[in-house]
Parts: structure tokens; C-alpha cells; sequence
């Protein structure tokens, strides 16, 4: 499974992992393919460092990646305390009773909220990426826009490729404007932030507009066959995330929610703004119903409802309430039935494409093994 | 592009076009492909008679469908008369103001309007089918819910195959215990009425829910590039219908709209209750955003809907009212960018889906015509 890309970046399968958890990014590269951790859960820059330094280690030599979330709209001058004070009285009165209606107890004094989202912010991930450029980095991926100029230049200055990604032909094209090596194409059943097109149509869109940067295909990916049909579409690799939360390698802090995810079907998850103000798909929870209800205050803008919903995740999490209990996650947790180890994921992902490959090859009447 | 279903049918490749447009079918038959008409609008049993005498005659001998909309659960002695007065007033004074609000002209006294859906109806799909079956069809398609069994049964008689349309693993598998022989999994991505689940995620799912039954993949489908991914991913063969709405066969009655389908990109189309009253797939216009405004009366259930848009549907095509103007189309509208032939259509449907197989096999190191 090699394309330009995989052979420019010397890796053996063109298998992108995106993960919060540096033991899944290790082995994701260790395995052959390329791990990216999601550095956004990183507030504070000695945690990045470890986990970066931990990673760096675990890779076997392998080259892996960052993923952090920057804005190219520098907002001047707001800080935290500025944002939490344009969250209205309502909007927190209405996150104590819905956790209340589900007897989620409160932290204890002083336990800090683990689930802290202010990676959002730009100085949080200026800080993240000034950490990231000290360590053998060969991506830089940004989940949310372009990335500004002097990030691309300092990357490229390190030979370090930038992708970002796009949730549309349009968006992809100011990605190309804006000097990135890589667009990862985003599809509606895409796990996270998606737009509304899916990986089908939005795929060969966004490889035709960008025409000769490569394109990794992201959304519905969980199976060899998957693999096959997204490069068949003309991708240089695929871009996974949900597929390893379910790995043994992963620490979602709950087996609640390790089991929920298990049990739910395909058509388990919601594109909700429940998470960040911004439609993200996850999974459908009694939270996503209340944010979601016609009958409630509604979702705030990012990144007001992120910093609004920050502590209450944290209790959810903490206190496995497991009607409220979620994830980002796509369409593809409906594959997502046993825990497995990362390693064979990606040799079943492997296999699945070779079985596939000679399905289409038999369909065309190619000579082949079959 | 040969799988065990297109043998069995005697295609040479396995692309199913589906058509309101007798003209459309034909072409699509004569090219190699399999014609499904769709029966829906024919609420007359000679005007079908006549279109499909013209059919038959004008396929050169090479087999095609037709597609009927037959629910399942038959409501006992409930006239079009009855439904018509289920409809709140309030409803038939919103489409009058909307209407009114675009100056668009009433209909002349006594003109019937020609965008009549009470094909939805049992008594009249059943009609259809009491014609249908005087002709040669191979394949009956039925796009909302499973046919009932004496139908099948009827068409299993006649040496004629039954497909069903299924938007989620569960659907297939009822269509599966109700006999049929065929499903299509259609995805969000697909014009008219979709699910949630898009195509990407949807069709191996669906291909192992009901496994051995072969499956068609609908949605998302266009290039040649999408035909070979639908079939890496396990399809026996690609359903269109979106595709053939700017062939040059095809006869929209209206310049206007064919240039907004030409016109739009795949971000112009919107999943909206506005058509039937069931969440389908069509061009955003004013008329959509019109429904699907919180500050309006929103849309009445299935088969309500309909009946109550019916006649405007019929002036807004009449009278060109082109902010208005909308058709059930899926995302692929954005590939859409010339009127072209059908035989064109397939041929590089064709050409598209073997440089798809020639890349793949490159990618995955198989040697192969390059």
C-alpha cells in the first residue's frame, strides 16, 4: 500500500492515525503506518514535552507527527477570563441542571478539570508548537483552518510537511493558498468537526482542486475495503482517528464508555454543536439530546460553549454518567465491535485492501490472484 | 465491469440508471447499462402504457426496470380525497403567500398540474404495477419500504428480480426477509429520500448485513473513480439517478433548471422534509429554505406533505420561478457541468472506473497495464 506520499515519508502503509493517546501514536508507527497525536488536551507545555519525549522514543525510529488546533484569525488581546465572561447565566444554569437530572456529583475542591479545551486558543497552541519544533516532527497537521503563514514557514524551515483540513473543495484551495503540503479531506461521517459533504463525492472534489498536492481521505474509514475504495478515489493515503479508540492501546479513562462505544451502531452518532459550538460528529448521548432540543437555550458559539462544557465533561467522565457519556466518534464505530491491539488493525486494514484490490481487479476482468 | 449480478442480467457493465425519463432509460440500456424507469409520476395506467410500449421498443432488445413507490402497510379505504383534508389551513395559506411572495402565476382553470405525487399511493403504485408486468421488465424496484409479498411473489412469477431501496443495515435486512432479491443501499449523500449513514460507511455494511445478497450502491456516485470505489467496497453494481438529470435524453421541462443543476456545486443541496414529508435530498432553493425556516409552519407528515405542494411544485416549474426552481438531486450535482449524452455518460463512467483499477493496483504494487 504505497503511494508518493508513503514513499516520501518513508513510511510502509499509507495509514495516517490521528489519537490523543501517545501509546496509540507509537504503535500506530511502529506498525508501519503514521501516527499523529492530537496535541489539544495540552495546556500545559511540560505535558506535551513529556508525552512528546515519551513518543519519541516508542516510534522505533519510525517518523510520526502533531496535530494541533490554530486559527489563522489572530484575536488580539482576549484572554480566558474575557471569553468566560460572554457566557450568559442561562447557558450554566442550564449545564448544572442537566448534570443534576443525572446525579453527576461535583469535582472535589481544588481537582482540576481534566477535560480542558483551551487548546482552542492561539496562544495555547503557539505554545504547543513552539514544544512540537524541538523534537523530530515530519507533520504538522492543523484541525481547523489554515494555519498562519509564519507556522507554515517555520515548519517548512524544519522540513517538517503541514496538512490541514478541509471540509470542502473551497477550503481545501485557501489550504493550497496558504503554502500546506497536505489537505486532509474531511467527510460528513467523519468523526469531529465535518461539514456536510461526504467522503464519496468530497473526496475526488477536493483532489481535483488542489491537483498536485496529496490528499488524505478522512470519514467513514474502518476496514481494508474502506482503505481501497478512499484510494481508489483517488487519495494518497487515509486520515483515521475514531477507528483506535477502541484499541488496546488507547486510555479512555472509562470502560463505560470503551463499552458504549462497542455496542453502538453506525447510526449511533450525532453532528452536534453540543462539543465546541461547531457541528462535530459523536456519539448521541441524553447530553447531545439536551444541547440539541428545540426546547433548550441551544449550543454557544466556539469557543464559548467549549469553555461552558469544559468542567461537565470532566464530571461525566469522571463519574462514568453514562447516559451523558460521549466521544468525537464517526460513522465507522459501527465496525468498532471488539477491542483489538493497534498492530492488528492496521494488518487487518492491510489484508481487507489486498482482498479488495482483487475484487475490483476480477469486477475488470484484470488477471490476478484471487 | 462485470460482477455475478450484471452477468445474470446480461449488461455489460453494472450501472443502474435510474430515470423518470423513458428517453433516459433506453439510453442507458442500449449503452450497456441497465434503464430503470421511475413509474412514480404516472398516475394515469395509459400514460404509463404508452411510455413503456415506447420503452420497450427503443432498448434494442436489452433488459430494463421499472421503479415503483409501493409502502408496505396498506391504509384500508382511505381516499386522496380524505388526505387532501387532513391539511390544516394554515399550511395551504404558506405555500399561497410563498407563492404569491415570488409572483408566481396561478395555473389556468381547468390545466391539470403535471407534478402529481399520488403514485405514493398503494392503490395507484399497484396499477402500476398491474402494467408493468404486462411487459418484458427484468427488475422491479420499489424505493420506500419492502413490497409487500403477494407482490413479489407476482413479480418472482414472471422471472422478474425485486430490489429495494435501504438507508441503514436494518432496512436491508427486513427488505431481505420480505424476499427480495436486490438491495440498494443508498447513502445521505443520494438525491431523494436518504438516511443518515453515507454511502462510504453504508455499503459494506449493508453488503455483509445480507450477505449473499448482491447489493447496488447509490449516492455520492458520478465518475468513474466512485463507480470503482462503490464496487471495492463490495457492490455488485452502482445505482445512478442523479447523473442523468443533464443528459441530453433527459427532458426537464425547464432551461432554467438545468442550468442551476449545471450551476451548482456539492454543497447546494440540502436534505429537507419540503418534497414528501420524509427527509430527501434535493437543490437548496428559496422554496426549501421557505419549509425549512423555524419561523414557518414546517412540513406535515408523509403523504400530506405532497399532496399539499403538489400544485405549487407544478407553477413553480411552469413559471420558471427560478429562486424556487428545485429537484431531488444528490451531492454529485457538483460533477455536473455540461449537458452531455448518455452513451458519453457511460463511456467515461467506464474509462474513469478502468484508470481508477489501474491506480489502485499501482498503489498496491500489482504489476498491470500502468
Amino acid at each position: 500500500m504505497q503511494t508518493e506520499l508513503s514513499g516520501q515519508l518513508g513510511i510502509e502503509r499509507a495509514v495516517f492515525g490521528f489519537t490523543p493517546f501517545p501509546a496509540v501514536a507509537a504503535a500506530i508507527s511502529r506498525a508501519g503506518g503514521f501516527g499523529v497525536l492530537g496535541a489539544v488536551r495540552y495546556t500545559a507545555p511540560d505535558d506535551l514535552r513529556r508525552d512528546l519525549d515519551w513518543l519519541d522514543a516508542h516510534t522505533g525510529g519510525r517518523p510520526y507527527g502533531l496535530d494541533v488546533v490554530m486559527p489563522a484569525k489572530k484575536v488580539e488581546g482576549v484572554s480566558e477570563a474575557d471569553v468566560e465572561a460572554m457566557i450568559p447565566e442561562g447557558h450554566r444554569r442550564f449545564v448544572r441542571d442537566t448534570l443534576a437530572a443525572h446525579g453527576v456529583p461535583e469535582l472535589a475542591d481544588g481537582e482540576a478539570s481534566g477535560w480542558r479545551i483551551t487548546g482552542w486558543m492561539e496562544q495555547v497552541a503557539r505554545t504547543q508548537l513552539d514544544v512540537a519544533l524541538d523534537y523530530p516532527i515530519r507533520l504538522l497537521a492543523n484541525a481547523l483552518g489554515s494555519p498562519p503563514a509564519d507556522v507554515v514557514a517555520r515548519a517548512h524551515d524544519r522540513d517538517v510537511l503541514v496538512a490541514a483540513l478541509a471540509g470542502s473543495a473551497r477550503h481545501a484551495r485557501k489550504h493550497q493558498e496558504a503554502g500546506i503540503d497536505i489537505v486532509v479531506a474531511q467527510g460528513y461521517e467523519a468523526g469531529g468537526h465535518t461539514g456536510e459533504i461526504a467522503t464519496m463525492v468530497l473526496t475526488p472534489e477536493i483532489v481535483d482542486a488542489v491537483d498536485p498536492l496529496p490528499v488524505l481521505a478522512a470519514g467513514g474509514i474502518g476496514s481494508g475495503r474502506q482503505v481501497a475504495a478512499a484510494l481508489t478515489l483517488g487519495a494518497q493515503g487515509v486520515w483515521l482517528g475514531s477507528l483506535w479508540l477502541t484499541t488496546t492501546e488507547a486510555d479512555l479513562h472509562s470502560s463505560a464508555l470503551t463499552r458504549k462505544l462497542l455496542a453502538a451502531g453506525s447510526g449511533d452518532t450525532v453532528r452536534s454543536r453540543a462539543l465546541t459550538g461547531k457541528p462535530a460528529r459523536q456519539l448521541r448521548t441524553a447530553w447531545t439530546d439536551a444541547w440539541d432540543d428545540p426546547a433548550g437555550p441551544g449550543t454557544l458559539p466556539m469557543p464559548l460553549q467549549g469553555l461552558l462544557v469544559a468542567e461537565a465533561l470532566s464530571r461525566i467522565q469522571k463519574y462514568e454518567a453514562e447516559p451523558l457519556l460521549g466521544t468525537p466518534v464517526g460513522q465507522i464505530v459501527g465496525r468498532m465491535t471488539a477491542e483489538r491491539g493497534v498492530q492488528e488493525v492496521l494488518d487487518d486494514l492491510t489484508r481487507g485492501f489486498e482482498e479488495a484490490v482483487d475484487r475490483i481487479n476480477r469486477i475488470a476482468g484484470r488477471s490476478g490472484p484471487s
